[in-house]
């Protein structure tokens, strides 16, 4: 396998795949640096580096193969592994999650979705029927899911986290609004949605002031 | 004002605002950079060198300030500020962000919710009542929310991101899966919530990858 690739890099990964993939739904063959640069706002020199980390995805002179760049990088992002999700706590977040999210596009498959609320369990979310977290150690030794997608208030995440760990599942996407951390075997992202609304009040604090000066 | 912030510390930074705000309610008032460092699992040489950006928040020997790291990084991060904000397209997600983001504590009021599908405009949301789209160059006039949450479809968020900023809306939130960009006096935030997912799946092919060495 490839080297280990620096986090930074790793980040701005799903981003660069974002562009690349739509381009390959484009039927667009070559794409330079130059034209990624413009199109994504990250200098050449930095979108060179980058893909250096992964192999460089192709000679730099004719510019980037798309359709290569595209599976190089859907392996890289494990989008060919076809890993398989539940998503625990049916709430606003939870059917907003399960509906507006491209899981098929990302390899992921949604297995079940999991609430404890009985006004919820046995309702149809999207596909789906919102089935009892009671029966989720039965429902994970049989079905293995990979991942589990923490929609659940603050309170309740770290144990379901650990319960679900002792149940075999690998990977937390965590929407609960508390940290939880990683660790040997398995992989938690905490999402914390409302960082970005401090950087843009951060941007237009910024402006503000500018505009003052 | 502070000098420029390199952009990479400015993304940084609402993570370390929710810790120090959250040792803050805790009437914490001392912490080291090693502490910090321990909770964050990021380097405390990381932290000082991000730190020294914004005056360095404090004595490095004595540990930091909290109740004054609090108040400079809300100030920075522009949660004095008492932006005003609205939501527009009020689906799942939009439900989601206007109940799950915790928008007094980022110094954000929400002014009006609005939906153009007959179905949803006067029905209530939360505290709000869900207003006609159809109402907004009315509504921006009176009211000049800074600040627009754009939860609608993909497809209809660059008009509906052109029609704000002609009312004079200057800051985006954009959760609409497309990538809308900043100008000049007008601040772009992008969110897309799977991106963070393909980290995660990166992460599990990687540790597949390690097991199976």
């Amino acid at each position: 396998m490839a080297k280990k690739v620096p986090i930074a890099v790793v980040r701005r990964l799903p981003r660069y795949f974002r562009y690349i993939s739509e381009l390959y739904r484009q039927n667009i063959m070559k794409v330079s640096s130059k034209e990624l640069s413009e199109k994504m706002q990250v200098t050449a020199s930095q979108i060179r580096q980058d893909f250096n980390h992964f192999g460089g995805f192709g000679q730099q002179g004719y510019g980037y193969n798309v359709p290569t760049l595209n599976n190089e990088m859907s392996q890289i992002l494990g989008v060919n592994e076809n890993f398989s999700a539940i998503i625990v706590g049916i709430g606003n977040l939870g059917h907003a999650i399960a509906n507006n999210v491209n899981f098929t596009k990302r390899g992921v498959r949604i297995l079940g979705l999991f609430d404890s609320d009985p006004e919820k369990i046995g309702k149809p979310c999207g596909v789906h029927v919102i089935a009892d977290v009671a029966s989720l150690p039965e429902f994970c030794k049989k079905s293995r899911p990979d991942v589990a997608i923490l929609t659940l208030p603050k309170n309740a995440a770290k144990d379901m986290f650990d319960r679900l760990k002792e149940l075999g599942v690998r990977g937390f996407w965590n929407f609960s609004n508390t940290e939880i951390r990683s660790e040997d075997g398995v992989a938690v992202e905490n999402v914390h949605i409302g960082d970005s609304l401090m950087l843009l009040t951060y941007r237009l604090r910024e402006m503000s002031d500018d505009s003052e000066n």
